[in-house]
């Protein structure tokens, strides 16, 4: 399936990394999932933030809750002590608990690995509700496939309808994994800031590409041409988790502005984050670890200079937009549950491209 | 001026109310006194919420603070009480105090007019930052503004550069007050959401209308033809005011879920709200007044149930994102004390309306 | 074992309920299962907050994290809709997400037989680290140890060492489950405040009652009479639970305000609330619930007059401090798998009452 | 007057700095200016924080609401960016806004001497309210009043009813301005936390000192023989401004856990924070400050370890208790614009120290 980028829209003015995604931050890795068996689609997707152990050398980190309508795990803490001691799973609704309870077994493995006993430790799950698509209630997620995800964590990984994504729904279009990435100068480096979303939110009449009244377009006639059956989203339900990382030098307070901006991306795909569609935004910057049994009493920290904070939330909002349209365009066709098609964007872009603009303006 | 309708720029779905404005909610009222002497230009805006005496009929109220770059007073005991006990009051950075004060002159006087005595009171205070067009540090705004502000409030009123917006800058264009309302049905009952901003914030070249990069077609060629000089802001600096006024029978902290969403609107308009762009919402609902010397011990509320809070959620982001192009539109063309031009929406859209739209998508 | 009361130890001034617990509060049941097998000391404590299916009725709710170092899931939706509708588990700090998948396996069970699909739902789990008494990695809790507690749930259930709180340590002495509630009249109306605690925190020094220094008073001399070794507490780690049950008539957002003086009960016991211990309260009401389903679309809702929450907080001040001391003299004196002796207050209490108090005003 | 250390009261275990007050932190100084004619009895007290100009150098700062009943003007933005820059002033209710405004023309005329051209700054003011001593709604404080308490700013400066404590009630008692401080070692260095308060709140009978039930005594006699009249106070009202300085190199994130610990020190003096009195600390420390102009893009930062912050938590809350007990014995006997006497601590404390105590215990 195509990236966004390949139908010519070019979210944003940044340019992005060199994968144009989530792992072009050092370091960090994603790994999927999918369940398919018995008629599932559901999954676990795992953000691996760094090679080491993340319980030993903790990662600086906020979050922000748009929309709290949502079971994510794990964000007191964060807010908190204003760090990161395991990989950030996301599953579906109904599996956070399982998920939860594998990422405890897997932390508490790999520290005894490494020689250290753990009595207390963070889990953090992400979820979006995917049973339009996926018999949620029969919770196919297993610890097992958690291992897997973990096991596939890689800098290359795949976008669209695969792992957590496999079953959710964004704009009444096939949603899922999508990601993007932003670099900019700042002073004498370059930093990058990168986005992985779980797109499962938004009424197709709302969905705007870069201003471009898509969704309506859809709802008039696009979607004739492909699928027999398209029942639109009426209402904006669901939830979109967003994960941030950077290798900023920047304070857990700062991170917090940066996360902030993820959602103004959302805003211009046509947005308003309605009630039932928890937004959840997690971040991490590889820079100021915190090491476990950290001896110094004092330790050093670098941190950008509070008022260049604008490329990165510009490039937060950017990465996010895209992120957003890659989960689309990188998502396949599926029929759901509700016997209903959930269409993939890429199914229609190309028609509605060829169509002459009907401008608004 | 002209109101961004008349260009046929329709943002979103909802219909507006009668007037468009803040004041389609029942009882609501808006004043302005513009400070124009020795060469200022600031002022005062004031939000009336009602007929009556706010500290003795205090009104169901909510904040929330996108980015705490500004100077707003008041909004922890909205937080802490969730309700309004004076009239709002807009004004530039280095006022504030002076309106707070003015504030409590004005409550104090109405009050002991009622036959109450007040030893207390909540004055809110909103600002941005006029500094590129007004002499700010010379605080032009004197106590009897506020008076004149207050005895101008009417449900008509002016938008653009008016009142706290006589100076203020948005996407390097003369930005100001304005004002849009959306009305919808839920149940057998007609609601009304209304927005008013104090627009002031933006870098040019993220400007975009329903997705047309305006502000890069602006920096590109637009504005030559109309003023000689036109300095782009580069940075998206400042700030912008909500206040977001609604007859919903609302709870407090389904007031805070809503006023969550005014922000959106300005995903749409290309922003993605930079660090030194403070941004805050206001909001009150007419309905579930709280009453000064109530002598019951429980009281009745009515609360709209909470999933039909999709449609207000929309007419929030909408009415926000219609707002701020109505303040651009009902704004002059002015010259700044730094000696730049800040330009009218107005004088260059016709123009760029007529050229041929280069389409990114 | 004897209730605090029983050394004529009576914390604040307001007058307990029938039981002086939680499940004065009417439809408030408490049920255990504690787990002591193979050495293990931890267990599960299930807050049933109404005979009736939370999830269709849905009780106003509202949390309140004093330090977020812990791992309690589901306060972001109840922060968000302000309801709760699980039954709230306790347990170790690291069976939270086995203890959550349980809940969610519950509640799809039991609203399958009331015919009601559900595919989103939001578990709210609380916990303690009990790693100096119960050998916490190997994660005893079971999916049963749930059911079973459920099943246990009575409106008079035991207090100190069982359930969520068979391995927990509170200033250094035998910690666990405790209880108290206040009753006050509003108007014409009693209206009751309950509260139970899982206590796990403080140093030992740090211990006051009713201002006496008992912490330094045990360090000195006390604990010698009784047990042959007690490490005291060096420092102030763990968590505390506080879960606070009322049927006063309040908003979300009131709750919220009252779940906040819980905490002042622990600085009554000379705590300062350290940097390792998790403080976290979650609160209900009984009423104003929320209906699934419900078809109005405005809901009449019953508000206690905001100047009368003086009373409520007060009684939560009061049964917090009174619901920590039950938890440390309904505790038997255990040994820890550390190998140190974790005393009951009651096994102390007796003599320390006998001696000559050592004023220090 | 006398300190409560001068009756054999000793808060806490930590030891006290060199003043016992908030200026142990080295380079903070405080002044006040007392307004008495006409039958005032209000004033304002200013917290210098460095030597430098503030707005130059700004102050790495944080703030906590505990209870948002009150009018405390520039948290916002310590909130977002975590920075100071203007000195504290502390005042009566009513006049917030006139301080704001002075505070603003102090800064700015500072800044000019210094060079530099400021349009936009965040005064910080806080408040209590003092209408039962003072007429409030006479609004007595002036710009002048501001600008001769940052003249007698010093490191050695008065207690008790001075300043913005002139006229405040605290647990029925006359309240007014208290300070101490606590020193620790952490690694090789020694750290000062100074805490002052401005003391306006509590309901007699609940008041504590060190667990004795002082205020009920209070209430039973202890006042007969020293005042004709004595009313207590029967309803917790009023509001109470904690101010926090320190040393200690924070970041604002762990300032944030740090002020948060200043309130258990009022439960230590039997206080439950009632619903009418706001409470609210604001805390700074001198180390890690932001250069105005900076022009490194990546700053370096010296941050404590997290697990060290215990000490600094114990010293918060004890400091509080102390600064509030010395607040009430430093301050005089007066009489109160209601006709009631507001009786000194002081004048109270000897008789009921030499009662034979009543054990409640």
């Amino acid at each position: 399936m195509p990236y966004i980028r390949e139908y010519g829209v070019i979210p944003g003015d940044l340019s992005p990394g060199e994968r144009n995604s989530l792992t072009d931050v050092d370091g960090v890795r994603v790994g999927h999932c999918t369940v398919t068996e018995n008629g599932h689609r559901t999954g676990v997707t795992v953000i691996v933030p760094q090679e080491e152990n993340p319980f030993l050398k903790k990662l600086t980190a906020a979050c922000y809750v748009h929309n709290g309508f949502g079971k994510t795990c794990g964000l007191m803490q964060i807010e908190e002590l204003g760090t990161l001691e395991t990989p950030i799973v996301l599953t579906n609704t109904l599996n956070v608990g399982l998920c939860s309870d594998a990422l405890v077994s897997y932390t508490l493995r790999r520290c005894r690995q490494d020689g250290v006993d753990v009595s207390s430790l963070n889990p953090v799950v992400g979820e979006c509700n995917d049973s339009r698509i996926n018999p949620i209630a029969e919770r196919a997620v297993r610890e097992e496939h958690v291992w897997t995800a973990l096991e596939n964590a890689h800098r290359d990984f795949q976008q669209g309808d695969v792992g957590a994504g496999a079953g959710t729904v964004c704009y009444g279009l096939k949603g899922g994994i999508g990601s993007a990435s932003r670099c900019f100068r700042l002073g004498k480096e370059t930093y990058t800031v990168g986005v992985l979303v779980q797109s499962n939110y938004g009424a197709t009449r709302d969905f705007m590409i870069q201003g471009r009244p898509i969704g309506k377009e859809i709802l008039c006639h696009g979607w004739q041409r492909r699928v027999e059956e398209f029942t639109p989203s009426m209402e904006d339900r669901g939830s979109i988790m967003m994960i941030l990382a950077t290798d900023l030098p920047l304070s857990a307070r700062q991170l917090r502005r940066l996360v902030r901006r993820a959602p103004m991306g959302l805003g211009r795909l046509g947005s308003f984050t309605g009630h039932g569609s928890g937004e959840v935004v997690i971040g991490f910057t590889t820079q100021n670890p915190v090491f476990f049994n950290e001896k110094e009493t004092v330790l050093s920290r670098k941190i950008l200079r509070e008022d260049l904070l604008n490329l990165p939330f510009q490039a937060a909002a950017e990465a996010t937009e895209e992120a957003v349209l890659n989960s689309l365009t990188m998502a396949h066709t599926v029929k759901g549950q509700d016997g209903k098609w959930y269409v993939s964007l890429a199914d229609l872009l190309p028609e509605l491209l060829r169509k002459e603009r009907n401008d608004t303006i």
